[in-house]
C-alpha cells in the first residue's frame, strides 16, 4: 500500500513545512556518490551553504545525520579529552552539548541561566579568565526560544587560543547570524529548521583554527580528516561513506530557496513574523516567554495560561485542525508551547490557520488576535 | 534552476537501482518525529526490518545515518575500552571495522585472508580460543565480493560469553541470512544496496546479550540507551534526535518490496542473476575474483584483462551509456570492476544493457556474452 501520511501544517519545533519545490527535487532518481555529475551538485551545495553560515571556511559541508549528528562531529574532531571547556548551558539543547562534551572527556565547565533567558555574556567571559580550550554556546535554544549573543565571545577564545564553538540549529538563515562576522570557529545546523528541508542533514563548517586540533576522532563516521577528502573536490574525491544523495539534493534546492529570497530579506521576515504572532497570543494572554531583546524569532516559546490543559490543546490542533505545535521539555513541561516561526512557516497564511484554530480549541473570539496579526504583517 | 541530474542505471558497488515507488513514498510530505501517524510508519518499518533480516529482536531500526553510521553505532554501544575483540580482515570493510574498534580503544586481534577469499572459519575460531568478548566480521565484502561464511561462529562465541557483530550491509536481502539462526548479536546494513532505497538509513538490530552491554557509549548521537527510547514504541516516545522522516518513509517502501516477492525468491533471484552476469562476462574472458562457494551474489568483483585499461572503460560506460559500475579499491584498484547485483539491478533487463554497452566499450561481438547471460536466466 502506497505511503499514507496525513496533511499537517508544521508549527512545532522542527520539522517545518517543506516546499514542494524540495520535495520534488528530494524525489530525483538516485546517482551515484562518486559519479562527477553529483559531484558538480556537492559543489553548489557546499557553496549556497557557505553563504547562508556567512563563512569562507573551505571545510563547510552537510553531516550525513540530523542535527545533533553536527554536534558529535563537532565534539568529536574539536574537543580532545582533558580539554578546558565553557558551555553555557540554559535549555536542553546547552544540556545535550554538555553531555557530548562529557563523554568526550572534557574538563567542562558549565555557565548556566534559567530555562527562557539568555546567558549572562560577562558570565561566560568571567568563565574564560582561567584559561580554555573551547568555548561551547546555544546560539537559538530550541526548548525555550532564546537567542543566545555572540558579541565579544569570539574575541575572548582567540586570545586565548581557543576554540568558539555553536549550535545554530534553529537559528541559521532565520535569525541574523554571521558566523566569519561573529569570530565562530565551527557550527553545525540541522536541515529541518528555517532551511525548510526534510530532517537528515547536518550543516557544518570549521576553520582553519578548528581543523587544525582534526586528528583523534573517537568516530569513524563523523572523523572530518577523512570526510573531507571526500566533501573537498580539488583533490579529488576519496571515498569515505556513501553520501545520503537524495537529501543532498533537497538541501540544495533548499538553499536555493533561501538564496532568491535572500539572508537578510529572510531574517526580517522571520523577526515580523515573530513579532505578528506573539501580538495576536497575546490578545489571548498567551505571552512569550523570553524577554525582550532575548527572543528567538524562529521559535516562539509561550506561557501556557493558567486552567488550560496543554496537551489536550496540542492534540486538538492535530486532530481536529492537521496543525502540529509543539510542548515545553524538561522544566517548561506542560507549562509552555513551542511554535516554529521557521521558513515556509513564517508567512501569515499559515499563522492566521494556527490563530484560527487556536481560538476554536481555546473556545475564544478570534476576531481581536487575527486583527493584531494582520496588523503585525502590515 | 531544477535539480538536473543524469539518467543513470547503478550497477556499481552501491547505490543501487530506485524504483519508483521509493522515490514517490520518499517525496511525501514531511510530517513531524512525534506525530502519532510517524509513529505507526516507524512499527511497520521495525517489523519490516525484523524479518527481513530474520530475528526476533526488539532492538531493530534504521540508524539515522549510512552504512557506516551502522558500523560506528554497533562498536559505539557494544565494545568498551581494554575488550578483546577477534575481526576478520579480508578486505576494505574488515579494515575499516578494525580501525573502528581500535578508536573504541579495543584490544583488536585481526583474522586476515588476502583480498578475494573468504577468511578460514578455524583461523577464527582458533582466535577466540584464547578468551574474547566479541568477534566482528563482514558478511558481504563489498571491497571484494565475497561472502563469509558464519557457520559455528554464533555457537563459539555464546561458549565464551562474547558477542557476533555482523557487518552485512550488502548481503542483507541479496544473500541468504537469518540473524537469530546465524546466531548473531548486533548487524547493521545499508539502504542502498540489496533494499533498493536510496542512501542515509542503516538497518540496525541487536539482541539481548548486546543489549545488556549498552552504556558507555562515547557517541551521544548513536548511545542506543537513549535511541531506542525513541523507537521502541510500548513505553511512549521519548524526544531523542529528529528522524529522517521522508528516509523512512522511503525504507519502508522499499521493505514492502522486499517482502511483496519474498526473502527466499529474492535471496534465489540474486543467485540467479550473479550467475548469469558471471556466465557472460566469462565469454569475454572476465573472470571473477572469488572462487566458487566464497562468493557474494549482489556483488560481482571480477578482474580486469590484461590489456584493458580499467578506469577509461568505466568512464566509457558512464558516460556514453549511462551505467555505472565501481572500480576496485586496495589492492585490487585499477585491476578489478566491481558490478552490483541487487535487488532491482539483479534483473535480465539492466544486465543485458551493461553487457552490451560493455561489449562496445571493449570493441567485442557481444552475441556469446548476451546469449550466455539469457541461457543463464533461463
Amino acid at each position: 500500500m502506497p505511503t499514507a501520511v496525513p496533511d499537517r501544517l508544521l508549527l512545532g519545533s522542527g520539522p517545518s513545512p517543506v516546499p514542494a519545490r524540495v520535495l520534488e527535487a528530494l524525489s530525483q532518481p538516485t546517482i551515484g556518490h562518486l559519479d562527477p555529475a553529483f559531484g558538480a551538485l556537492m559543489d553548489e551545495t557546499a557553496d549556497l551553504l557557505r553563504r547562508t553560515f556567512g563563512t569562507g571556511n573551505r571545510a563547510t559541508l552537510p553531516i550525513s545525520g540530523t542535527g545533533s549528528a553536527g554536534m558529535d562531529a563537532m565534539v568529536a574532531n574539536f574537543v580532545r579529552p582533558e580539554d578546558r571547556v565553557v558551555v553555557g548551558v540554559n535549555g536542553l539543547f546547552g544540556e545535550r552539548l554538555a553531555d557530548a562534551l562529557g563523554r568526550a572527556g572534557a574538563a567542562v565547565r558549565r555557565v548556566e541561566a534559567e530555562w527562557g533567558r539568555a546567558i549572562d555574556t560577562d558570565a561566560l567571559l568571567d568563565a574564560a579568565e582561567d584559561g580554555l580550550d573551547a568555548m561551547c554556546v546555544v546560539h537559538g535554544e530550541t526548548s525555550t526560544g532564546v537567542c543566545q549573543p555572540l558579541d565579544g565571545l569570539g574575541d575572548a577564545c582567540r586570545k586565548r587560543d581557543a576554540l568558539l564553538l555553536v549550535d545554530c540549529v534553529t537559528s541559521l538563515a532565520g535569525q541574523r547570524l554571521l558566523l566569519d562576522e561573529a569570530g565562530v570557529d565551527a557550527a553545525f545546523s540541522g536541515s529541518q529548521k528555517c532551511l525548510n528541508c526534510p530532517p537528515g542533514l547536518a550543516p557544518f563548517t570549521a576553520g582553519e583554527r578548528a581543523i587544525e586540533r582534526i586528528g583523534g576522532s573517537r568516530s569513524w563516521y563523523f572523523d572530518l580528516s577523512l570526510v573531507l577528502g571526500y566533501w573537498d573536490g580539488d583533490g579529488g574525491r576519496a571515498y569515505h561513506h556513501t553520501a545520503p544523495i537524495n537529501m543532498v539534493y533537497a538541501l540544495r534546492e533548499a538553499l536555493l530557496l533561501v538564496h532568491e529570497e535572500g539572508l537578510d530579506a529572510r531574517w526580517e521576515r522571520h523577526g515580523r513574523a515573530h513579532a505578528a504572532l506573539r501580538a495576536a497570543l497575546s490578545e489571548l494572554g498567551i505571552e512569550r516567554i523570553a524577554p525582550d531583546g532575548e527572543e528567538l524569532h524562529p521559535l516562539l516559546a509561550v506561557r501556557v495560561p493558567a486552567g488550560v490543559d496543554e496537551a489536550a490543546v496540542r492534540r486538538g490542533l492535530l486532530d481536529r485542525h492537521g496543525i502540529e505545535i509543539s510542548g515545553g521539555l524538561g522544566p517548561l513541561a506542560g507549562t509552555a508551547w513551542r511554535i516554529g516561526v521557521m521558513g515556509s512557516g513564517a508567512e501569515h497564511g499559515p499563522q492566521e490557520r494556527l490563530v484560527e484554530a487556536l481560538c476554536a480549541e481555546l473556545g475564544r473570539d478570534p476576531a481581536g488576535p487575527l486583527s493584531a496579526l494582520e496588523e503585525g504583517w502590515g
